[in-house]
């Protein structure tokens, strides 16, 4: 079983099939979810389930998955995979790679021959990327999804509804998707970093310690419109002014007091909004993420009430309306153990890190004991066509995903 | 003469009366240039006009007058007067006053009798608050209005259409309205302060001893689009931050050094704008006044020096792009002092001051010597239902105009 590895060509071959799918001229993929070139990537992924002898299943939320069932129908289920949704214009691994590599590896297994004594089961999640609310399959599969949040789809109900018809699902259906977890063993994902700790530091496999929580809040500063001649600067209450103080002090506050803890400020409205008249009104979009609930609380007490300092500084009124939120996941130490067996038995160096981006991991840490590995992405870059990874990276992470899910095999220690 | 008085109860109820023509059920007005409100306004002028036995007169930009001839033909034109037109949902006096003072002061010296050597003529200039371009009447008269203004209207060159159909008038008309400067002795123009300097300091009349001078740019900073999560924030190029840097820095650069001269910021797009991503790019509106061309360069340069270097500083790219800009105009010193003599003689208080406002004022100093006063605005409030000027200071206007005009009336002193 430790000689055991992937079929490296079959994995990047599908990889680059995949790719095509949405694919646009700059190398880049649009394959958002529930789009027509969604649907055409997951006719593709059911035809690839089915060539490799795998059970092909498709649950009520829309999530696909292959599976190769044990010889005891009664056993437990041990989960794998990711997504096959991209952003639009996004990149050919994030998601793609999870989603593949854990199909790659129950060939594998398959072919092998290895009788083990759980069901394996490969997943691609429905819209992990939130064209219509973040993790969408993995939280309908783990319970937590509900219908108030269908109800504020991202794009509106008429556009999910569309999209639900798409895959020929319902808002019951999704609701109604939760698997039990005494069913479950674990979970375990592979992803690209879509940072650049790993390529930084020469490092082949991130374990990924916990996967960041995000608060976000509208700020609403409030000012007084008035002429931007006559009334003199020291008397203007400034709702600009004040929120580019915000701004710039919110930098250098998490910088200096919460780092590896990221902010970003990345809408802003002013009202009225011309040339020639002093900015009433300011909605400014916060964002904060951090590796625990507990330093979560603290930073957003500590910008929250930089905020209110800020606007009483500039005579303006403050009103915070809590906007999307997502708790923070700690990693199963079991699962981190054993990816770090994983690699080091294949001679690979690892590190252990903290995800600040969203995975469906963070859904599954809910219901089953869940872990997440990483490898390189070149330049960090992700979310964009120039995304990259080294095919021996690739390669890598799906030989160690194996191994971990091998490790994780009850009675295999 | 120095006896003689303007009908005070005359022209507030003038005032009032206009002042119900667009009127807003909160006390403010909305009487935008072109509007079928202006139509109505100017129609109810034209009747005031020809009520007072004066010569109601419009030139081919639609600027109407009433005319007091002198009895040699070939006498030269004292004007004054301001407009009649209102920003949507303006207040009552911005404008009015000057415009309606200014037919009091006429009616005034004709009940008197008094033969003057000069024709007098209140104005009501067409489109001074820029509904289709700033000043649009009394730059016309003065020449400096060119068909490229027209073609950039400000609602567009259909409602530009619509708009002069509705007052009779052409383009080809408006660029012909020209008046020349050897047929003029002055023009003087009474208005609101629209900011609270007489008010703080108890003064009665303001002379205004120039108009600022208007630049403004839009300042684009690019930066480059990341993940809010997995980019570190040391190693980010967000967009966002070196503007907010800017918007504080150039504030706290302006009041320091460029007192009483002002700056502001009163538009930020930014993309692509959402919670999740570090903004690629802002673009910021930059507007900066001063009274003097050379304080507007020096100013201008400061500010777009800082915004290279917060750029630099951010690791952004700068792109700056001229908008609008507006030519600071010096009152003329004899019109200066006509004023401070006909304040004196009333026992009116005056300080000199400058208009951080553009005003018809402006374009009528390109051909002819100009000047400009003030009365006190109750809490500076302008371009809003809340403005108000007290009756006391209205009539101290008035009276102020007529001697002015007495006072400047060739062969007077």
């Amino acid at each position: 079983m430790r000689m055991l590895r992937i079929n490296g060509s079959r994995l990047l071959e599908d990889l680059k099939e995949l790719g095509r799918i949405g694919g646009t001229p700059d190398g880049g993929v649009s394959r958002p979810a529930m789009s027509p070139a969604d649907v055409a990537g997951r006719e593709w992924y059911r035809g690839r389930v089915e060539a490799a002898g795998l059970h092909f299943r498709e649950d009520s939320a829309g999530n696909l998955s292959a599976v190769l069932a044990a010889d005891d129908p009664t056993a437990r289920t041990l989960l794998t995979g990711s997504h096959l949704d991209t952003v639009p214009n996004g990149g050919r691994f994030d998601g793609a790679l999870g989603a593949l590599a854990a199909l790659e590896a129950l060939r594998t297994i398959r072919e092998a021959d290895l009788r083990l004594p759980v069901h394996l089961e490969a997943m691609s999640f429905t819209d992990e990327e939130g064209e219509m609310q973040d993790l969408l399959g993995s939280r309908a599969l783990a319970g937590t999804l509900t219908s108030r949040d269908l109800d504020q789809a991202r794009r509106g109900r008429e556009e999910l509804g569309a999209g639900m018809r798409r895959l020929g699902i319902t808002p019951q259906g999704i609701l109604a998707a939760r698997r039990e977890p005494q069913d479950l063993v674990a979970f375990v994902e592979l992803h690209i970093e879509q940072g650049a700790r790993l390529e930084a530091t020469g490092v082949d496999i991130g374990v990924v310690t916990s996967i960041v929580g995000i608060r976000s809040h509208w700020l609403r500063f409030v000012g007084q419109a008035a002429h931007a001649g006559t009334a003199p600067m020291d008397e203007r209450r400034d709702a600009l002014w004040g929120a580019a103080a915000f701004v710039r002090d919110a930098w250098e506050l998490v910088m200096s007091r919460f780092s590896p803890g990221v902010v970003n400020c990345g809408q802003i409205h002013v009202q009225p909004g011309a040339f020639n008249i002093v900015p009433a009104e300011v909605r400014l979009a916060l964002e904060l993420r951090h590796g625990t609930e507990p330093l979560l609380d603290e930073m957003e007490d500590a910008l929250l009430g930089l905020a209110e300092e800020v606007a009483r500084g500039h005579h303006l009124a403050l009103e915070t309306e809590p906007a999307a939120q997502c708790i923070s996941a700690s990693m199963n130490e079991t699962i981190m153990e054993a990816i770090e067996k994983a690699a080091t038995e294949l001679g690979l160096r690892h590190m252990r890190l903290m995800s600040f981006a969203g995975h469906d991991t963070q859904a599954m840490s809910a219901i089953t004991p869940s872990g997440m590995l990483f490898v390189p992405s070149v330049d960090g870059i992700s979310h964009s066509p120039s995304e990259f990874t080294r095919p021996e990276d690739l390669l890598n992470g799906a030989n160690t995903l194996l191994h971990t899910l091998l490790e994780l095999v009850p009675g295999s220690g």
